[in-house]
């Protein structure tokens, strides 16, 4: 059985932008940890809805035909499946993904993606 | 769609103890928050894993055969399905939940349970 997962300390483990780390598995689901800066690409995920938790930073979510979604620590927003957004930081910020496991975070963009390395 | 969820915003809006309340929903799974204190009842899912996310206080969790799991704030546990678990606090700690919906608070034990209500 996993042992529990501190957040914090994982987040200390690497230093890579755009790159979600697996850190725990719910049924098939994963929960990641990454960290980003600057702007990601125009994607959507058509089979799932996804959820982003900021646990440090400011994580801006452009989202198609409305208003941009700002999460600062502590708040939390679930992208509806099928709805195309681009994640944008300003600062490095620390957010923690759940989504089902080979969920690609690029979705259909034409860009390569991953669906997350496991920290071991 | 549902808006963004600021987590300590939804821990202020209720007092109540072992009372799971749904603030997001990402796809057939259900985002809850629950204030707990003191000890909950000795159980299991035979259907689902179950993540424990702590923000503030802190949180034991009884374990059948294996050693307890002490989950401070930033620290998640996922509970495998099926394993006896007793969730334990010795003061007032603000967790979040992760499971499918439908989920009763109480699995398999025979005291009455919830699902989680939702906030309006």
């Amino acid at each position: 059985m996993a042992d529990k997962v501190n957040l914090a300390a994982q987040f200390g483990r690497f230093d890579d932008h755009w790159s979600p780390k697996i850190v725990a598995t719910l049924n098939d689901y994963d929960v990641k940890v990454v960290k980003v800066q600057g702007e990601f690409v125009w994607h959507q995920h058509d089979e799932t809805d996804e959820l982003f938790l900021v646990t440090a930073g400011q994580l801006r979510i452009r989202l198609q035909d409305r208003d941009d979604v700002v999460l600062g620590a502590g708040e939390l927003f679930v992208v509806p499946r099928g709805m195309r957004h681009c994640p944008v930081a300003d600062a490095e910020t620390h957010v923690l993904l759940l989504e089902p496991r080979d969920t690609v975070n690029t979705g259909d963009a034409e860009r390569t993606g991953t669906a997350g390395t496991r920290l071991d």
